[in-house]
């Protein structure tokens, strides 16, 4: 049985770097509510449950935070303010678009003593431009705050701090909530202190089941905004019955399902009312367009229906 | 009880990249044995234990990958031909330097349409020039080879495979066995094909030993190379005993022992004869010094050290 989410935060310590996230949350917010803008949550890529208390040790969920990343850019677009929290060294919008090797790449030394420059080739401004135009409009407008968790018990403080800023949007607040949530912990009291060791038997590992906070992020923490799940599944016939179920037993707005193989191409959209899938066509995959566009206009138009709907 | 090497590797297929990771390697080695020069093969980051075959959850080590990265920069700069075998989207030479935003942040966009171009920073390019340079000579000269392994199972694979190529180099080959492999996996036969489901009751995994390595990398496969071993522990009782037991029961060259807590500043070197300390003075720490430069040049000294006596 998992246990309540009161007791987990009761038996786990925030983060060390809690307070300063959450006053970065509290200032974003206020500033932009002043100006009644809307505003989107989006979480991203996989939580760690460590296995020993100086870890070493951690088990991990697939998750590069690929479709987190590139919906905050199309949440951007859309004229949303944006709370990216995501795992450390997760993708990121903009720079998810080049690693490392690939930045270095581009790059043109000209060694010239004390006037040495650096500049980018000219074939790959064409690519670079837009991105780093949209990276800089989004930071020099403080549309964008960056926060990061590393372990499951990290989000969870993450997540609720963010909440309690979140519910001063009312309806015009959106959580999407594609981070990849461990389902599983090892208790901090069950935790050994030191590495298992490999010399003796091999280490059995026995976990618990996390509690789900999406049932008092909805029912009490933000009770008025459009609340967007995810379900990852790698069995196709579980995966509408589990978006449902999910949506009956939290009473949120919409559960977006995809399976691991083909979730680049394909999401399934389960509302209150029906389900409906998204698929890219072929010439969209050829052109290079990103099924995360089409995730996020059909969720905004979800949304902006629900803010009109709010008002009366 | 570990399973045995050679049925670990009857057990578990190859990566899809193996073949070509493996002529990358050949053609690498042989092109550098040709011009008889020093090979140090460098591995580096974690590796993971898939706990479903359709892997989405998996085990994972506490690596960033600092070390390797930093120390293939350090054994180039002491004219090593390199081999930079590491896990997928762990730090990179060079690139480790500089994140995804670090490296927008260093741009400035000049917008002239048609013209557009984009610099780095005149007050960047100091940190970037020479890091840059280092990076292009390597490149160009084909000095570095990349190759990189994500679980426990495709590391096995790569390691060997380096290792078949590797042992023409005779003494000359150094092997820098940085990489955090785990001590456990599950076997491939008592995986679930499926995401494990959180309706039921928590899983409990079962973990078996990872058969070690450099029994056979030691006696078989490169017996003539300088072999290097590192020793993460967080429990300082340990350190110095288990650099011994291993170097006793491998007999390879060189044990590398460091605490979790303490590694950036402090490392223990096991060899045969004795066992001493390279501690950084605070002097270095605030300089910017990187402890890996100092193990590079006592490792390659005693490498060197270790041919001239193999001629005789």
């Amino acid at each position: 049985m998992a246990s309540h989410w009161e007791s987990f935060y009761s038996t786990h310590l925030p983060p060390t770097d809690f307070e300063d996230n959450r006053k970065l949350l509290q200032e974003f917010c206020e500033r932009h509510n002043r100006n009644n803008e809307r505003i989107v949550l989006v979480t991203s890529g996989g939580t760690t449950v460590p296995l020993e208390h100086n870890t070493v040790r951690f088990v991990d969920n697939f998750s590069a935070g690929t479709r987190g990343a590139a919906s905050a850019e199309y949440f951007l677009e859309h004229g949303y303010v944006t709370i990216f929290m995501h795992r450390l060294k997760s993708l990121e919008p903009f720079t998810r678009h080049f690693n490392g090797q690939k930045f270095m790449d581009m790059l043109d030394l000209h060694e010239r003593g004390p006037n040495t420059s650096i500049t980018v080739k000219p074939d790959s401004v064409d690519v670079l431009a837009p991105i780093l135009a949209s990276y800089k409009a989004a930071q020099d407008n403080g549309k964008i705050l960056y926060v990061s968790f590393t372990t499951v018990s990290d989000y969870f403080w993450l997540l609720r701090a963010a909440c309690e800023c979140l519910a001063q949007f009312g309806p015009k607040a959106l959580l999407y909530l594609a981070a990849a949530v461990s389902d599983f912990y090892v208790p901090a009291n069950q935790m050994p202190m030191h590495k298992i060791q490999s010399g003796g038997a091999a280490p059995n590992i026995q976990l618990q089941l996390v509690p789900k906070l999406l049932a008092p992020l909805v029912s009490l923490w933000v009770p008025h905004a459009f609340v967007v799940s995810f379900k990852l599944e790698t069995d196709e016939n579980l995966l509408i019955t589990k978006g449902r179920d999910a949506l009956n037993k939290y009473k949120h707005k919409l559960v977006i399902g995809n399976i691991l193989q083909t979730r680049r191409t394909r999401v399934v959209f389960v509302t209150p009312d029906n389900n409906y899938e998204l698929v890219m066509g072929r010439e969209q995959v050829l052109s290079g367009m990103e099924i995360e566009e089409i995730i996020v206009s059909n969720v905004v138009a979800n949304h902006l229906d629900y803010i009109k709907i709010q008002k009366f």
